[in-house]
């Protein structure tokens, strides 16, 4: 309901004022004292809310995935363990888990459009790039997945370069020196999200050699987020990707 | 020419195998020695290159803001200084000198099509947000500029609601704290691209705490580029502006 | 003692000459050699020494609580783990251990005062935010407790307006991109503490993050204290509630 | 007007349903285009609007100092400069720059309310601290002047504890090792604010060893404020200063 | 033996040339292989080598006890783990083990001289002074402990003034914010030797701060060591104890 | 086959055109979806591919050892562990395990050529070192092992000068200070190539002193690579030993 | 006046409560108001209050060095400049200034006893070096002065063995990479002080990287201070060489 | 001489002992007191000593230059500025000066051999490519320059295998993300020198961004100077280009 139809409710008389008071400051979500869940972000977006598990507590992680799920039918979460599959999948037998993403979900069947890359430097970033590519495939992209192209031996890269070029949007999965990004961006002229990983060791600093690198590129049409941050390249590709598609149709 | 086609002409023999060599290993740019210039990627991309002042001799300076202009009619460049700007502007009396984006160019009229919008979290940050809208405008975007909406006073970024609500992606340009993006990305669908600014002191490290701010965002759909540069986000918004048109009128 | 009644005793005969320099020297503490337990503070500030848990060796941590407990007949401590509460247990059998705030103390009933507010910016600033609101209660203050307020769904905080400004202090508890403090402090007239947590990963950098953006907030009214420090804040804002409070029933 | 004053108003037909939303979606703020200067905050909350002269251009400083001058008759501003300082003056007379503080004003004569301290570890924080206490007594605090109290010469700080002991809340600014705000804490119990500065050498990092110093107080009742920033400083302690004289005057 | 000594033998033909050049070319130090000890510092300093026992292999470490223990009769450890001091007991069965300092040692009897005193700001920085307090004995010092006196409770300090100022040297022990060295120094004319620890939590950046508050103490007489080594400033104080006493008793 | 033969085999017909720009876009690879394999590496450079067992999953591991060794009869890889080892074992009998330099490998006999000396300041640095020795070793160099040779003891690497001298190429291996790559580069004139470790604590942090000792060493004829990485050293070495015996037998 | 005369006065009714109370509380120091000069710590210590010029506005620095001059008849300042060496001449015609160390001072001629040395790795460091070397004569050290003899030529360090094996304490200045300290302690049994410079480029981080080299020193007998803080180690070093002769001509 | 010639000139007595002792301590340098020249480096070793300029005093310069000059009728200094040119030439008429590699010297004409190559990413990356290329020529190698071959336009370097396979090392000079080296190193078998630059912007951190890059490269073959060092990697490539042709004409 907009503000004016509310209004033009009050002045017919139509709601008492203490009600339109209430409306007029309340947006709907689902207060459950130490969490507060939107619902209706799914309506309103078609991106309904996200799960981080790393970290929340068994009890409440038990209950917010069974009231997701009992009101839309399915659920998804990302950082995910073992144990808590378990957990979940007692309440939610119908939840499924893939231990190198670590996404926890039940997903509903849905019809995907368009198409993303992802790509990764090596084998190591295929977990951070599952979970950027699965994001997508539950958002409703179609994704192409082209792992271990990393520009040490960049032959690797430039033989998939048609593939490259019929997406919408490419998220470039990289640790260590992370340079993919830049080199992919070179190669093609749609949108690149380069996600750096902490794959590494010593003066890669958990990822942050890859963070600066991807942040200093030199190449133009790419942005960059957080270390090891899968899904949100995977929720932002699908925008970009929705995006693309939106009038493709008429 | 496409690599089948020369290869038709090798078997033709309508082509020497030398020259086919040559043409096989070569892509088209143009060689100054210290710069190798990329004419084509204008033609090919629609994104013509452009040039980062800061640093360069004045006398590479001239030179390639003449190569330019002399084949293309136009020419872009970013972070020039007064000083340069007189340099150039006797070699190409045409161009034009922005003090607040510090763009340098000659711009040939074009259509804009789609709509961006770019917001600064206070004042300060309007130099980068120029850079910014100027980019994406140059590149063929229609702009909405929305300034000083900094979220320590979140009414005046709530009252601007419906203009980001009306755009296909928006540029966050916020220094100090850099909390700008979050909060825009949480009251929209669309891309959201976060430009770090240095404005700030102490403890804000050049932009660094805003840069953290702006990678550790927990809201969804949303990427940064590096401190300042407000040329990336404009051309990245481009990219998804056009993509996002790119069917509009069929 | 004041010096000058001191004076008055020793020019009146009254103490002995090497008993006052003694006093002169002294501050009244208890000394086990590997601490200095200062019991008197209590009295003297209304606010009782607090036990850091957290590294202590077993053998002194049992020592200090029974030495706190057996003299003012309560005792708090920050950081306790499972292990340390069922050490204390067998010397003090009245303890009670919170497995969130992770606190361990034998409390007295007391009367509380004024009001402050603890927010969060999500479900897992939780564990701080209690530290934070159990040591405000501890020392008097009655504590709001808002959580899950934050900054990427504004509508979730603007909603709590009205709770907000009816306390004399608030406690804004916020990981990942920390922008929860600026925001609030925005909206109401009190002080505003602001507690980074470490919650996050990749470029969070334990807190870091978070840190730099509340000491960076274009906000007015907010102040910093460590990562996770909860404790701090709790002492802090009774101390401002005592302040705001201390005239009231007058 | 409150929400369900206008909605009276709507119901009575008192207004017109176009104008209601207008300002149901409004908040009051005057938009430059640059900058939205919010007059009423003053109104609102005692606390006047400040100007951070640093970085502003001339043109808008002018400006931004005439609009507040010419409606409240008094005008705050902070790290001007001596040059910013002739250019305002041309356009306000009255104005005074303090060049110790970097302070730009105009102030209306007010009565000044409880009391607050402001400590500095040496000669060299004096500027930050004139900034703390400038503001704190344009905000209406009395401020008592204690400085080059360093703790490596213990004695200049434990002779003032009188005067430490009679305010409502102490501003401790220090530089180089910053250890300042932890021994005052120690010696009082009102709330202490501590502001590094980024006065030292070499591995002070230009404040962050003062920053990192005060944020790992070992002392309770002690907050922190970004590297230089005194009039944070002064506003948040007279804050504290407002609440502890709120009900004074009973 | 001397340069010119062995010259004078060879001129004297007391000696072979290929002897000789082998000595001239030789320093003393037995070749493991994988380490080379240095038996004759002991004997030419006085000081005889350490083992820093974390990480060593543990056939290595038994193996470098042992050599020590049966050419000197007494060896001496630090770091060491109770597995370790298991380990190396089988072969040594003299060996003690204390797990507050971790030092693992045989010590023959010997005369103390001269006296330094080791400080800690919290109970928490005990082991710390103690691997210095034990080194510096085990060298030969006498050692004054006096524990628990951080500055945010000053009188604790100040009430061991005297001890303070009987002594040749003064280690100062300190985690958080480390400020005790400054305070310290400022009450003595004796040389302050202070040890950062890795106490704390958050932005103590494992015991960074303390570090960088000692580096740039703004008081005279201090310098600084490594996080956490303790021995290194057992050491140092007590080269600085020997100086002092050499010629105490002609 | 170089291009230029190819496009013969085309003139004449020899080949289909489809296969030609086949071969023409293609590099020779083996991919295994979330690898692609260089097999051809070592035939072209006589550098077999490595690999980096840190972190592989288990069933990736096993696989890709067994597609190496099945082709080449030899497999090399760096950082496996113990567990790592059984589980390769189980596949390929004949691997190796070293626990020191944690190599697993099949290694078949080879002439070894030219010398490289590789040098540990202490013996805690010896499994990088070991790293890089067998990594050399593997690639057909000769080592001279130097070790335990730290500058804090100078007359140890002194007596090793001859040695030193006597090479094509000296790997320096440090942690802590790590000024030993330094020294021994001011007393030879062949290349040194330093490999800061994670040797040390506190104030080291994880071989970022050393680190930035080697970079910014005094001496000329030094390079570095990244802390702890002993395999790119020994390469690296190899490459440039090699390069010294190319011409050594004509 | 120690506390029990005090004490006996009283008693004895020879003071006044009020002047007894007065002098209890009171240290000797004069207060400036911007500064609180301790005029007794040179009659205390033997060593007098020293300035540190840069930064002491051009007024305060003028009457502080005439102030002290007045008294004492010498008076020492670092970190002057040529600017401040003309203004405080004016007021003290006799004051000399050496723009190698930027010393600023008047010197009463004074018995030097002992001996320390101060050694540079490079000449870039003489300047710390003379800041060291100058403050040491001031409180009575003699000095000898061994430059340029960085560890990358190890030989021109070598051959100053006996020099530096005369000395009660070293002094290792050193830029870049910082490693002398370290081989210097490793050649004598004198404490050694070293000290960082901020000499260098690039990943010399202004003097960190020689902090951090001098901080992990695998050598024993050596402390740290701040970089580019020759006045600290001058200091340090004349008190270590004043307990080393205290007992010399007994 | 030899240790063993000298010790057989003692026996027969042609020798002084004294002369002799003083032999065995010495080695040849020129001691101007700042500074110790090497002579002998450049007969030992065919690497002369090199000056560098910045920030040594002038008068030191000069005389540095003039000793050089004398003795070995050339001299070559980096880092110098124009005003230090024009003070060296009133001494050198001879001196020539490079403003863009900053190179000050004087050199006689001399054969060169081999090859390598220096590569740039972009066209700022210039001056320190040609620091390093002037070095390699000064010391005796052929040099081919390849500018402008950034890994954003991948086609520009891949252009330029060729002459990249004909070289006995290669130098990768960049800035900003500074991934040319790891593409390089992936096309070539030679040796990569790794040069950061310090140019970018924002999180480029001065250089820093491009060193972490280079050092986490995930190529083979590679390692890295110092930030901006381009003659330590000119004088290292020298180092390996001279052992690859040392035995070419046999």
């Amino acid at each position: 309901m907009e503000i004016k139809e509310l209004l033009k409710q009050v002045r017919a008389g139509e709601i008492e004022l203490e009600r339109a008071e209430e409306l007029l400051k309340s947006f709907p979500y689902e207060d459950l004292g130490y969490a507060k869940l939107d619902h209706h972000r799914g309506l309103r977006t078609g991106f309904r809310e996200t799960i981080f598990c790393e970290g929340k507590p068994d009890e409440y992680l038990v209950q917010i995935y069974k009231k997701f799920y009992d009101r839309d039918g399915e659920v998804f979460g990302t950082r995910a363990s073992e144990k808590q599959y378990q957990l979940v999948k007692e309440a939610i037998p119908e939840v499924t888990f893939d231990s190198v993403s670590r996404i926890l979900k039940v997903e509903k069947e849905k019809k995907r459009i368009g198409k993303i890359a992802v790509c990764t430097g090596g084998t190591a970033d295929v977990p951070v790039a599952e979970e950027a590519a699965q994001t997508a495939e539950y958002f409703g992209s179609c994704v192409d997945r082209i792992y271990d192209v990393g520009v040490a031996g960049i032959h690797r890269l430039l033989n998939q370069r048609e593939r490259l070029e019929k997406v919408n949007c490419i998220i470039a999965v990289a640790g260590m020196e992370g340079a993919l990004g830049t080199v992919v961006a070179g190669l093609v002229d749609c949108p690149v999200i380069a996600v750096p990983t902490s794959i590494g060791y010593g003066a890669s600093f958990h990822g942050v050699a890859a963070l600066l690198t991807m942040l200093n590129s030199c190449a133009n049409g790419i942005a960059v987020v957080n270390i090891d941050n899968g899904y949100g390249a995977g929720y932002l590709a699908t925008q970009i990707n929705r995006l693309a598609e939106k009038n493709s149709n008429k």
